[in-house]
């Protein structure tokens, strides 16, 4: 039997000013439907999973065509609950080269999901049948019903051997500050098997200390540790480094067991910056659900993140076909 | 020396599905922004008067963008206040034949407009060489600091013999009552030289009684009586069929020293239904401030508002070239 | 429990050139998915039904994106067959006032669709849960895999009591002759619960013979006798008057228990020509499932037609709630 | 053998703005390549004449594009020279309803065409196998040169026994006075042999007068007059009544022989008004070649007329068999 | 006198998805019609000679269009023939960096072109003042009729003195293996005055053997073997050096007399793959019939086939100022 | 109070062929008014200063849109002139990679800036409350209405202690030879407080010798020369390298009291070429305003300048806030 993965999360209306230009000198906007659970369940999909999400959309045209657009992802949607009358917009203005990519983003403490209290959701209901589920700390940030809603579902997760899957994704724009998020996020680990993070989330919400200087050490040093702490099975994230909005180069990293494994590093053009990330955590639930040794889900997550940023739109869309190709060196640049 | 006429109200974002087509269908939308005050600026501007925006836009790329956009509408910015985040925002499907255009708004009580306190507004500058201003009922509905900002500027207006302009567009959703709206509106009646209203106003808003049953003999009964209650030197609207989405048939009256009159009714095409009204208050503000006969303001108003209906967008364009043809009946098809 | 419609039929690529122009004037292209069970589906998926599409689809990237667009539609593809290799296309131009649309086809022989054996069909899990089934006559003509793949679903529908739809549909291009048609459609029609056909099906298909010269009156005499014969609960059909490309008037008839009801006429704007007879078809599925009288069936299903002609492409989407409102008279040309 | 048509003229490029805006609304155009002489040749190369443009096109891009254009209506573009810098643009913003369509024109005098001298024009290789050659009374305005290379052109296909079909088209801004334009049109109307013009043209260019007061009369008493004088063997023209800028009505008539024959009156949506009145000329060209008699010819050439106000662009691409359904009354709303 | 250049083959049109998205992603296409043959003339039209495209379009708006499109490039349709109703189509999804790009064909054995029997193509008419005539091994592969008169073609065109220029072109899922098409290749390869091949063929195709392991040693071995054995006058290919989808590097050799010449390698900047191999092609065309020694000529398709890559669509539209221009290094990145 | 900016200096349509295609491949076209003066004044009212373009614009739908568009840059249009008929136009293919970009001209000798005659400028108004005025070395060249507008508006700013600022911009195809334009350019360079200018100009130009041989040797010889001659405190420039149409290194320097500073070297990727020179100008502007040291002028004016051709468009719209966070190395790949 398949499995079936699970997300909770927001989703949010993306504006696109087209072709480079800025908000003032365009007429149209391109859109989509979007949010890290979103972006998760639509790669975890192409990679053979079955998908399902949970969140709360508004019961007018606007939750209608987030629907639609989110079906057209190939993302289950059974249990997604309407209401209430909004929906969070972002704005979206590429850079070019030099110039950065610049997100804006509309008033979203009122979205239908944002006002969703935690009884509407009933997780007997909903994790029926459910492998393994994923939060995103931005989840934690935005509002009280919604903090209480990840916590109550990944509780309930725990207890019915779920997998519980946690991206840190510490926005600062919505903390007032790291000592705010510490309890929430300390208790997320405790109920994580799998934790997408960096050092910088262990030491700045965790408080953690490292003689180290150099990114790689400091990894080493502190991952582990958390890892240990908090019962984690699995620690992964990436490192970025930035040659200009277009080119960029990445490497991904894995905790398990006390050791750590790299990806090889890529240099590549990026076509569409945003999910970049959520590309490469859909990648290491597919190769956690699929017990690869963690080299392999280096590999596999990195080459998952790199196309996702070749793709249109925040949702990762690549086939597993296709990242199997690159992960495997066998790209091909014309295929007929 | 020129006129110039000022106008107190929100900025707001329109999000437009092109092609007639629905939200969900869409992966693109065109975009403006409008809102009463920028409306009635845009058509007096190219009635060649002075105009002057009082708003208060978000200080970022929203921002930037809603402030270029009126500008390149010919209208007044020297004054707008800028700060905060937000930006009202709707969502306008068109309809076609015999289905209806669909309008959705966003939350805009945070706007930066909503939120502006009346301290913000310094009304010896604003109001400095303004000879008319105008104020939409909306502006009641939508704040307590808003609906302060207007009885503020209405009554300092007053104060310097300034013409004030109030248009009631009373709408039910953003009001608990029309009990909520009586006090308000009367106020501001009280320190209007020109409103626009209907009858309807005058039974729901006002609570006054008629024993007449047409809708003509009804206006005709109370519109007099308001404009002698509240000492109101010109009382105007308009009478609209509706055949389909796209075809309408429109008359305009206007009440002057106790009398009416009624322009040409005319059955259109219409293009762009949002905005047409302020195509009508436009004309009166233009044939008021040009001290026109009531009849040949009800027939300039008319045709305002009619070619407001046949052009892109909310904001009227039409130039008064074109509006002074359609009046005397000069229309050409083709001019070349 | 909601009831559960199946629909068994072709996807085809729509390639629609845009701002009506003919295929030698543009660049670009518009499109999507659709088929008469896709139509189907989309509007009753609308008007509370659970669906499911019995089909298949070739298994490369057009068959994902005929997928992922099926699936915006809200319609259910869980049992949906992927392989083989090709999709039927066809080219949309449309006409605009006295120049008429045209569609042409490509070589739909070898689509997934017209290949795939009737084997491959599961009819115990595909039917299971449903409620009604609908067939259309094109089925019957493209191969003769698809024809007997059609008689075979019908034919357990009708095992288990599953209510049996079948739209006589006759294309002419697609059949030699009527005679080559008329076994199959006899025996459609012995196992059809629901029939969509006019007069002049009864008169070329079958063969049958009146002496009347009107259509209504051909209509009355006609199809009760095709109905007593075939022991059809309900048939139905419309009438349709052309004006031009773009103007229509529509009526709708239903004939149950030998008497015959009709629809309000309408007149009205085309918008969207392509599968305004599917419209129709989904209103009477909802109205049979509804158990309404056949006079308010006929109203609510020429309202479904009539707004499947003023929205964007070949399915239906206009809500349930604007199909009530246009059959209830309560059109609103604006709402906000 | 087949016929070959010939065409001296200008071509101009388009530059429309989409969707009904107004040029400051929009940040796009579409454009084309077009000019009485290529759309006369459009139309007659459906009709299945050879074709050949002779005119004078940039060389450089603009040259190119428009070559191409031409090319890919399927006109002949062998004789075409090429030289200079600059081609004739105007701009075109589409009205709606009671709103008016706008052309605007640029400077168009340092032309490519404007500035060729006529010995550029080598008429023994030009006129060789030359059936009909058609001219524009715009060419007699433009430029010294221009003219005196219609008249060169025009006297010397007489010479060789080509048909010479001369469409007045008086454009009131080209010229100082009728008095200007009288000797030129003169010269032409004893060349002609077919002759485009109406009432208008005979009292204000050539000074004739009337004591009718009636349109059809005036013509009846007219044109004929004017046949007889400078011996032209088929006068035509259209009379157009204007609903509104979407709507038109348009009737045809022919004299020949001191008589007249009218064709059916239309009314009809226009889709494109630009051009019009060279599908009316196309028609009386084929209808002419065709040895029709007059009724004939008068209804193809309404409905060539016709035909083209509902196709995009300037030149008519209705085909033969669209132009002869229309003539027939057997329209098809919808042919698949 | 100038040269003219026949091309025999097949037309397709290419419906590509626009700004980098998947076909599940976007709403729109653009499209073009492209084609060995057709590319080929497009850019030699260029460069100065005489084209007449070799093919069968179908007889239907597609046919049209395609036409239209062929003569918008300047390639000679005098002898194209019209009939059936099919055209092949395929779709292309372009990649992006490091993500390859697809090419899905939809089935063409039923288009126009591969059901043309061979008595349709009058060679004596077709033939009739041709220099050069083109075949691509695409022909030989699709179906017999279409093989049978790229053979009676060529042989009639040798029996001329025309000279015949055949492109390998294998595409391996277009035959079963090499096996079948080696007898083919054989009798084009006798008839070739001029052949596009790379050591692949030689190896695959023909059979031969070569102890060499470097690719240039390969060419060097092989390719004059195969000149010698078939007596052709020029081969030439070009060897493909991929970076990414976006960046590639090309270097082209000619082999004539039994010695190889290189062009320089350039790396570059891709922005339309297909038909880069067209543009080499042209390229080589061009230099046989202008006589350039073979190093000239390599440099001259080097920078042909490159400019093919930054221009839009699979036909090469560089004007020859533009090649020569690169060939020299007299690149100019700004012209005003 | 701030400082005002005013510019003199001719605006143009310009037509930008979409997408990278070449004007005969596309239907559509872009469009946006600049010019020179557009350009710095759109930059440095972005800067923060008061700006006001000097210009004629046509008294139609052109001049209605250009002044539009130009308001909607923030550009202070108070003293534009109306009047004749014509705006210059220039179309715009861009190039990519190795294939350069193409700029082509319409006429623009008979454009309303180019007729206006110099006493329509009334100085006294316009030069009002003027902190630094612009003028561009193309307006000198146009036409002897322009050449004399220029040369009177500089002498009366002159007078009157504002900066005169003048960018030599030496076209070679609007000059007979540089003889014609030496007296002209020694006139502005007298009148100059600061002036754009390579050593080419000082070269060609002004006719001046260097036995340097090596850029930098001859700017550092040559420059300073010029300005102690002409007594202009602070001349600057760019040297561009061009790695291909999409990538360029660009360096500035600046000249004052005889010393010269260099800016840093970038190399970046390029998306509108169009406007880049002026992006540097005003930075020039900006920093002499502000009274900033040579190194820090040159470092802010390069980051202006690169920034300009990562945006849309030949005005820049990079804001402050972008322009000083690349000068300082604080660029963000992603702001959100």
């Amino acid at each position: 039997m398949r499995n079936k993965v699970a997300a909770f999360g927001e989703v949010m209306m993306r504006l696109q000013v087209p072709n480079y230009k800025k908000l003032e000198q365009s007429r149209t906007l391109d859109y989509l439907f979007s949010g890290t659970g979103v972006n998760i369940l639509s790669a975890v999909s192409r990679y053979g999973h079955g998908t399902e999400l949970l969140t709360k959309l508004p019961d007018n045209n606007l939750g209608d065509a987030a629907l639609s657009y989110i079906r057209s992802l190939g993302v289950g949607t059974s249990h997604v609950l309407r209401g209430e009358e909004y929906l969070g917009i972002y704005f979206l203005e590429n850079g070019f080269g030099v110039r950065g990519t610049s997100v804006t983003y509309t008033n979203r403490k009122d979205s239908s999901f944002c006002r969703a209290r935690k009884e509407e959701y009933e997780y007997d209901t909903l994790l029926e049948g459910v492998t393994l589920i994923h939060f995103c700390g931005i989840s934690l940030a935005v509002t009280p019903n919604v903090r209480e809603t990840v916590l109550m579902l990944a509780r309930e997760a725990k207890k019915r051997n779920i997998t519980v899957c946690f991206d840190c994704n510490y926005r600062p724009k919505l903390w007032d500050s790291y000592e705010q998020a510490k309890a929430l996020y300390e208790e997320m680990l405790e109920l994580a098997d799998i934790c997408l993070m960096t050092e910088k989330d262990a030491i700045h919400i965790l408080g953690m200390e490292t003689a180290e200087i150099e990114r790689e050490k400091q990894l080493e040093d502190l991952l582990p540790q958390v890892a240990a702490t908090y019962n984690i099975h699995t620690i992964a994230g990436t490192m970025r480094e930035t040659i200009s909005t277009t080119v960029q180069k990445l490497t991904g990293f894995i905790v398990q067991d006390g050791a750590i494994a790299y990806s090889q590093s890529h240099t590549f053009d990026v076509f569409d910056r945003i999910g970049g990330g959520d590309g490469y955590t859909s990648g290491i639930i597919h190769g956690y659900m699929m017990q690869w040794p963690k080299e392999k889900i280096a590999e596999f997550s990195i080459a998952s993140a790199i196309l996702a940023h070749t793709t249109y739109g925040d949702s990762p869309v690549a086939s597993l076909r296709e990242v199997e190709a690159f992960m495997n060196g066998a790209f091909q640049e014309l295929e007929r």
